[in-house]
């Protein structure tokens, strides 16, 4: 039953490294906490670089700066 | 005052069943919890099926094997 | 396989309330959407009146004032 | 290290005004709370009109509106 | 640069077991998208079984059916 | 009509600092974007020192480590 929810930027990860994270997630609930696998949800929200900051700086200015 | 946030995948949603969820779940609120209409914000998000995943795996593959 | 998160004030929402919201969602997504109930996810979030703000200002004070 | 989400509606926000509000939420957490800016994350989400949702009506149909 | 939120039930998880979460998630990200774990970033919450529900019911009443 | 959602960890924050954060969000969101105050949402979550990660580490040990 447990719920995650993965926040990266988008910076083209694959179809195949999401399903990577949805399956290492689940797997990491059910061996931790055992959580059943069929009614764990995995959803990625994939961001835009200027919308994301840290550090007070947008990722894209920092991706700029080789950071 | 109430905030919800509805997820589900992209498939298709149409601006009018937005506008049902929007329009239900606020009713919903006032109904059960006398909440003010005026201040209950609903945010839907449409995530692609590669980004939702249940089960271990992603409803891509889940919508490829007719699940 | 929605998920949904509803966040309200705790000002004393009942278990049966929030049994009414978890089932008055669910019925939602599946008579507009057509979504499964098996695996429509509904968590509600019960905030302190101090940590919600609307207008600049928190729901205690607005309390205080009448509001 | 705090988190913060701001979610608005997508209507043409710039990068210059998602710079200033990353700035600007960072010094605003050190500055009453003593957070660290450099583990400040912040993440802006711009949601469709037709997604977003108040007073039980989507904002497409209130700004069609003029509200 | 991640931002993982794990949402879980309220039914005894330990500091321990939590631990265990934030370092299996931190390093899924490093392994298959090369994120830094420096800055990921993982906030797990644990949720009252009468604000969680699936199915259209909540997990305290499956819980009460032994389900 | 902004939503903003602030994380940070349970130490103490007043009732007087959160105002601060709920006033200082609601202005920038004004002055940078022209979002109307009246309808901009702020939700402070306070979360355990056990439930936040960074770096693969709980805060509660990074606490006490000194860092």
């Amino acid at each position: 039953m447990p719920y995650v929810n993965i926040k990266i930027t988008r910076e083209g990860a694959t179809a195949a490294q999401k399903a990577q994270l949805i399956a290492g997630v689940t797997e990491l609930l059910r061996d931790v906490l055992g959580k059943n696998p069929a009614t764990t949800v995995v959803v990625i929200d994939e961001v835009e670089t200027d919308s994301w900051g840290i550090g007070g700086e947008s990722i894209t200015v920092r991706r700029q700066q080789g950071r």
